[in-house]
């Protein structure tokens, strides 16, 4: 694309570093904002500006928060012996979308990847440790382990499980089979082989 | 979705005003910037911020610019006589990779589309009827009109030439016609018989 401004150019140059956004993509944002009011765009600017210096990780459970302490760790209506371990915080909104858990988080910031360059000191697994270890205010009773069916989820649920099986915490995985509501035929072979594996008693409902 | 986070709330509601950007993407933009160095957020920002206050019009074109006159006005290799007319920047950046054109650009900042709420004066159509009658530094001698192919276009295009034919300056709109590479099957019935209609004399090539 000849695109007939520099300054033009720097924006979609820049817009371009947001994912799955191409030139054309980027273009159209560009022309959008360049139409939009100067409010608007001081609000746009702002608020990304705002994702970088203000945006907090949690101090418990390093899930992004506007506070030290984020609203799940600091409500009292969640259980504290319980804490769910995800990779990020869209497992987080995830989780809490299906109003099932009442627990605690624990936010990985990501999963082992030594082709990424992700090791274990990149993530909150020494805190993960230190936080069942810790037994403060109240004592870790069950470890969930709710990471992406990858193979890096499964190294790093591999790790994890070896970290915490000696301190004598549950450590539980969620389960891993056909999706409610699809046909066994539209399930991949490994998930549909998981999710006979893993059959349980039935039960009437 | 229930985002934990008011900062990250209202980058998602910002990122969501721009085109075709839904809440799933909106979230996926504000983690990657959550998750870009500080320098790098200050840069999009910057970037964004210039579009809105370092960007103008070129004077004479009205096509987005970074001085006064855009590099294709302020060009000595360009033809001053011809004139192609088109909605916007997008439409300039199209007809400049195709090659074939030499002369200037009039940007009319969209087209006549009262159901949009865009009338005559929003659009840049007084100066275009100025910029012929004037002929300074020379007379335009053709005016192209490359606009889009829906109604708007055509009113817009039925609009402007009845303000230049009592100039006596030449009006052209660009060929509609069957795409190069395509086979008549798949051309839809207008734009075949539009093709039909302004057949011309072969010429072997």
């Amino acid at each position: 694309m000849n695109i007939p401004s520099d300054i033009l150019q720097q924006a979609v140059d820049q817009l371009r570093s947001l994912p799955g956004v191409g030139a054309r993509t980027a273009l159209r944002y560009a022309l959008h904002v360049e139409s939009s009011s100067a409010d608007e765009v001081q609000r746009l600017a702002d608020s990304l500006l705002a994702l970088k210096h203000s945006l907090r990780h949690c101090q418990l459970c390093h899930n992004l928060s506007d506070t030290d302490l984020c609203p799940i760790c600091a409500s009292p209506k969640r259980r504290r012996d319980t804490v769910c371990v995800v990779e990020n915080v869209q497992s987080v909104m995830a989780v809490e979308a299906t109003g099932q858990y009442q627990g605690l988080y624990h936010v990985l910031g990501g999963v082992i990847s030594p082709i990424d360059g992700v090791g274990i000191h990149d993530l909150e697994l020494d805190s993960l440790v230190a936080r069942v270890r810790q037994a403060e205010p109240e004592p870790v009773a069950e470890v969930i382990l709710a990471l992406p069916g990858t193979m890096e989820g499964d190294t790093t649920a591999y790790y994890i499980y070896r970290q915490l099986a000696p301190l004598g915490v549950k450590v539980t995985a969620i389960a891993r089979g056909v999706a409610v509501g699809d046909n066994l035929e539209y399930a991949d072979e490994l998930t549909l082989g998981r999710s006979i594996a893993s059959r349980h008693p039935f039960e009437a409902q």
